[in-house]
């Protein structure tokens, strides 16, 4: 009985301290195809944090008007409230020191946030180029029309247009990996011998286009492509076994 | 005369300590040029440890034969013989874990190794088309054949047709470095606060430019500017004082 209620009160204990992340989803509630999203639930995954991801549409503004922004992913921790994947997985570091590190120090830190910038700048520009129609193709109803609108008047282009080309543009996609392709043939994973942040924000960049393109950014004998053969594995294989297709 | 004694066998102590650097030049033998060697300086002066920096020209194959191989930077610390910057680098962190660090950790190290992949796939080879008459002007003459032959043979041109549309190529430079310039609008060095190997690879590049040729790579309101402006007054204005140009 002693034993009932202790574990009860743990329970509401927990309940209280998850975490909640508001994560941006497709036509289907458990389609979550966001790569800022996904650095944050690698991070919580590899803090060890428990957390809720609670589906959420481009077009539902309002839900997230607390965050004083109109974009995802949020965090809501206790009474904390961060937007922003950097500055979130600045705030977990921080805020849980004693959990595994996403950063490894200093330099470890200054350097993640190179990385960030390197997929930023070179990266998740050219994927958005190869899937824009495929994320059309997958979002909820309500969200298309502000898709199209946004992203083509961005792009100066159609969603048709700006993926046109995407047989060619793969290529030049291909030879962008160079660098991650060389550091990979030196060690398991971006961060050494283990993931951290480095590899989430890559990683996610690819988990972004699988989750709702079918067309192949890697081939099967890419270093990069059995980088992120590993990357499924961890954590349970949370990420492989999420709603996705098999590119 | 205790004294004089003590000091005279100090002196001798750290002449046999004192680290030998076969270290590129050009005509002139303090025309110290090879962004390979200048990670290697740099790398000395922040752990702190002496070291003699030896002119070596391409041709002197024999002079470092007994490295097992035909390419400087090559360290003679005591016994040990290593080349290649990084295995140099990795080198030094290992044997002097006392003195200030290089990498910051696993990670650190992990993603300076990234870091250095992505000098060595993407600005290096911009950087050579960019300067390859200028360095060649500035070579030794008994080095000039040799740099022309294997220059040519590699890039399928001759020097001149190399770097003929420079003033176009400049500006893809320019863009390809947006990752550094994006982290550099965040934090003071790559690797934050202070700088350390991230820093020295990057820098080195510029330096190499800098010592053989006039060509601009930056413009001055570039951040990327500011950093490496940074980067000459550390270690008492060492890599700005070299013979070099004002580029």
């Amino acid at each position: 009985m002693g034993f009932a209620i202790a574990q009860s009160n743990l329970q509401i204990m927990m309940q209280l301290t998850k975490i909640k992340l508001y994560d941006l989803a497709g036509a289907e509630e458990n389609r979550r195809f966001s790569p800022n999203c996904w650095r944050v639930r690698l991070a919580l995954l590899h803090k060890g944090l428990p957390f809720e991801a609670i589906p959420w549409r481009f077009t539902e503004k309002e839900t997230i008007a607390f965050s004083g922004q109109g974009k995802v992913p949020v965090i809501v921790d206790n009474e904390e409230v961060i937007y922003d994947s950097w500055a979130i997985a600045q705030y977990l570091e921080e805020s849980y020191p004693e959990y595994p590190s996403l950063f490894g120090g200093e330099i470890g830190k200054s350097l993640s946030r190179f990385v960030t910038d390197w997929v930023e700048a070179v990266l998740n520009p050219e994927i958005v180029r190869l899937v824009i129609t495929d994320i059309y193709s997958h979002l909820h109803e309500k969200d298309k029309d502000y898709f199209r609108q946004t992203r083509e008047k961005a792009f100066g282009a159609t969603l048709e247009a700006i993926s046109a080309d995407r047989e060619q543009r793969v290529i030049t996609f291909g030879n962008s990996l160079t660098p991650l392709r060389r550091t990979l043939q030196h060690q398991t994973f971006l961060a050494g011998q283990t993931p951290a942040w480095a590899d989430y924000v890559v990683f996610s960049s690819f988990q972004w286009a699988r989750c709702i393109s079918s067309f192949p950014l890697l081939a099967a004998d890419d270093p990069v492509y059995r980088w992120r053969d590993q990357m499924f594995n961890i954590f349970d294989g949370e990420a492989r076994k999420v709603l996705a297709y098999q590119s």
